[in-house]
């Protein structure tokens, strides 16, 4: 009994979850409407309230929930798994209203008086531990800093799907992380590994 | 008669605009104040309303100011320009209200309504102007298109400051961008252009 209630109540709160994203997507913090997340997910305010407090507390748990939306489909390590990351990403963010609800509330957040980097820590995390990978399997050229490069692509990555969000609703945003790679590879790895890469943008699409 | 009403129309016009800049700066678009901007401004509404008609209009007279705000105090071009250019930006980043309000309605704007790419195709022409220097000055790696790079270092330069404006006030902004060069350089520079160019954070401050 206890675990079908648990279980249920994990479910509700990923429908929730989504509802909320599919609206700060939609319309960004400010205009997003509790009634309409709640509209959204078929429940009442109390099934909510039992999650979640607040429409702050939705958006934090919507931004913190970008790394659940991103699993490479190929098996892969170190410089590879890493750029395989960034191409699910960038074709996640075209069709994941989860993730890109995230991304936007990341970005947008001190608009509604947030400051939370929780979120870019996580990122910085994930891809440390590839560039950690790399650096023993000595794919990195060297003096070249796992933590340097992971907070530089965190960075970037964010900076270019705005750019691209801006110029072209992300059309392109997995050929400008393909691009991204191209121009980073050379100082980042050394040559054997950087032929051996693949940057083929199909990759971000296999699972 | 005509032009010292013209001139003293300029300078209020720059008063409001700075006025408004320190007030989204701390505030953000949302909490900012018309009030606040013209008591800051010393101005009354009278004198706005013939600028600017309304707070949304001061935020992207704001947003599109940046480029003002920079100017390479080091006489150099082609890549060295490029690499200037982003030193002082993250200088400034850190002293100047106006770009750094600029900035921050830029990256803010969803929150708001707003879907203007102009400030950031701004940067890229300043950009890629400076690319096709080193272009013809033979600076480029073989295959590197200058509009690609200027697209990348935009974004980039974008998310590396959202990110250390979250993780400490942007206090070492400057840092960041070198490193960004001495990961970008050896994809984007042939090894005589690279060797050459000086990546002193000191440049950023040089008047």
């Amino acid at each position: 009994m206890a675990e079908i209630r648990q279980e249920r109540a994990l479910r509700t709160r990923e429908v929730l979850l989504r509802a909320a994203a599919e609206e700060f997507d939609e319309k960004g913090y400010a205009a997003a409407l509790i009634n309409q997340i709640l509209a959204r997910a078929g429940l009442t305010a109390g099934a909510m309230y039992f999650h979640f407090k607040s429409k702050e507390d939705l958006a934090v748990a919507v931004m913190n929930a970008q790394r659940h939306t991103i699993e490479p489909g190929l098996n892969a390590r170190g410089l590879q798994r890493l750029v395989d990351i960034t191409l699910v990403w960038a074709h996640q963010l075209r069709v994941d209203p989860l993730l890109r609800a995230g991304v936007r509330l990341a970005v947008e957040q001190g608009s509604f008086g947030m400051h939370d980097a929780s979120t870019f820590l996580e990122w910085r995390e994930i891809m440390v531990a590839c560039l950690v990978d790399a650096e023993s399997d000595k794919e990195l050229m060297p003096g070249v800093v796992p933590e340097d490069i992971a907070e530089f692509v965190v960075g970037a990555c964010t900076g270019i799907q705005l750019y691209a969000n801006l110029v072209n609703g992300r059309e392109d945003l997995v050929e400008r992380t393909v691009r991204m790679w191209e121009l980073l590879l050379p100082g980042v790895a050394v040559p054997s590994a950087a032929r051996r890469i693949s940057l083929d943008a199909e990759r971000g699409r296999a699972s």
